[in-house]
């Protein structure tokens, strides 16, 4: 029998529909790949870039648009939003709006032009992870902004339009939906229990021990409950914190560590899948949350999945997390 | 420069990114089209699927599994929801589920395997909103079910998987987010401001004048203010009201022109776009109400939107909807 289950945060409801179950190497992956040729990307273009925000070379902090960086972060060469001017929020009979002030960057996570994230060493992955925290504390200081979305298209069918591996960053004078809506469910979690939702999550994760992906001393991945699509999975710090940007060098080489290994099981599941991940932290003005938990989320991208449960945000998944959960620990092993 | 616009029902911001804009000619339209083969939908394959819940033949409603149907109503062959059993509601820590209990439905729009529902006489457009009204009644019965959604994937980018047209429907136990979220949006407007919100929308939309697509004595199509995607378009009654089901034959006809004139001016936009269209009505469990108003929402997939989007809930589009507003009004002119 298929099931109904909701997600604890959001409160909302998707169906297992274990009866159209599939194995992981029955599901489609879109073909298409990005468009290969000139990259803009690699060392020694770096003029086809607009100039460097923040790079690392030999593992410290500089900026020079030189090529021997290792970690590079450059304004989008097409933004989204604008860097300069007013917000200027205003509204027109009921509706509001204000200018596209913001900033949108791109994360060069490797000079390669053929490496992938999760086949990086892990002291590379924590360079990676670092520069995601300097520029949260570097945007922090724009007192523009109010929120910054960390995120990683991986695959055409993700919306990558570059091969070369790379993250992106949006920074937003406006909270996005996604993350009101979970502090949201975190605030109402928080007023019944005195607890934070997430860390008993956690808790029930581990004594469960049925959907635990892989954990280190730091840092859990987990697949939800009540996942989106087959093989979603959250990475999450098992110490209550709900800001990215406090984690320190240690931490974040530890969360290098199971990024690495949880982007390395999903691809040994379904080579080569299209993903998208994307870091949900606290708003830049708020301080330390007591009902907030900071994680990323790892949803993959599976042409089996119907256009409609995106429009609709009414998601059918066939692939009970128990069962994806099974087939990520074996992954590696075989 | 690029703007935030605010929808004033979600509070989602979304990036009207006007720099990205391109001519309704420059969108990529997916080209795998869905499979053919043999139509277990087509007159004469009747029993290829499980036996009609509903058909109208003639103009009337029967049921009979004869060939001479001209629209047909059959429980999905491959259901995300069963239809017999008890709820089942439990705990699983703090989690919650339900067993899958609901009816997921193929409402086959027309006997002949290449129509398009844009493309049929508006009486036969009208047949079919009957069936969704008379399905939305008879489920109403069941005092398991919360909601029923009926939608339409058109185009295989939208996830559909057979050719035939047709549109589905799922009853369910509970309330898809994206309604609880609309009526929370309308709730909080009305204590506010004693008026519905889609009202107020619809007479600004009508004195300002640079988003209605098309109207009629009844109903008014507009790009909202606030799209996801380019071309996005929402149909709604003029007049208060809250319930689909509520439609009399009259107006359904008059539904069915608007409906009509709305996707073949998208489709003179860009030609066999897949989209998604979704019913937003109320609760079967809620009488009419005064901060809801029901309609269509109308969501072109197109490939060039990022998968990020979807994921996120955080959209870019580079399409004003006044522009869009201006493609489409123009385009069953030339």
């Amino acid at each position: 029998m298929p099931e109904l289950r909701k997600d604890p945060v959001l409160g909302r409801w998707i169906i297992i529909a274990k009866e159209r179950r599939k194995r992981p190497t029955d599901f489609l992956v879109e073909k298409s790949q990005v468009l290969g040729g000139f990259c803009p990307l690699c060392p020694g273009n770096e003029d086809f870039t607009p100039p460097e925000v923040l790079a690392y070379r030999g593992g410290c902090q500089s900026r020079s648009n030189q090529s021997d960086w290792q970690v590079r972060v450059v304004p989008n060469k097409y933004p989204a939003l604008i860097i300069e001017g007013e917000l200027g929020k205003a509204a027109e009979g009921l509706y509001d709006r204000m200018n596209g002030i913001g900033a949108h960057e791109v994360i060069i996570e490797s000079p390669g032009h053929n490496d992938q994230l999760w086949n990086q060493p892990v002291e590379h992955i924590a360079l990676v992870l670092r520069v995601y925290r300097d520029r949260l504390l570097d945007l922090q200081k724009d007192s523009r902004f109010r929120y910054v979305m960390i995120f990683k298209n991986y695959g055409k069918a993700a919306g990558a339009s570059l091969e070369h591996s790379h993250s992106q960053l949006i920074a937003l004078p406006v909270l996005p939906r996604m993350i009101t809506n979970e502090l949201d469910g975190g605030k109402s979690y928080f007023r019944y229990k005195d607890r934070c939702l997430f860390c008993d999550i956690i808790r029930q994760e581990i004594e469960q021990d049925v959907r635990v992906v892989c954990q280190n001393e730091s840092f859990i991945t987990i697949s939800p409950f009540a996942p989106r699509t087959p093989f979603e999975m959250w990475v999450l710090p098992k110490r209550h914190t709900s800001g990215y940007c406090h984690e320190d060098d240690t931490e974040l080489l530890k969360l290098a560590r199971i990024l690495s290994e949880s982007l390395r099981r999903l691809d040994g599941c379904i080579s080569n899948v299209p993903y998208n991940f994307v870091l949900h932290t606290q708003p830049l003005r708020s301080g330390e949350l007591e009902h907030f938990h900071w994680h990323f989320e790892i949803v993959p991208k599976l042409t089996s999945i119907a256009g409609f449960e995106w429009g609709s945000g009414f998601y059918i998944n066939p692939m009970p997390p128990e069962e994806a959960t099974q087939y990520l620990r074996e992954s590696l092993d075989s």
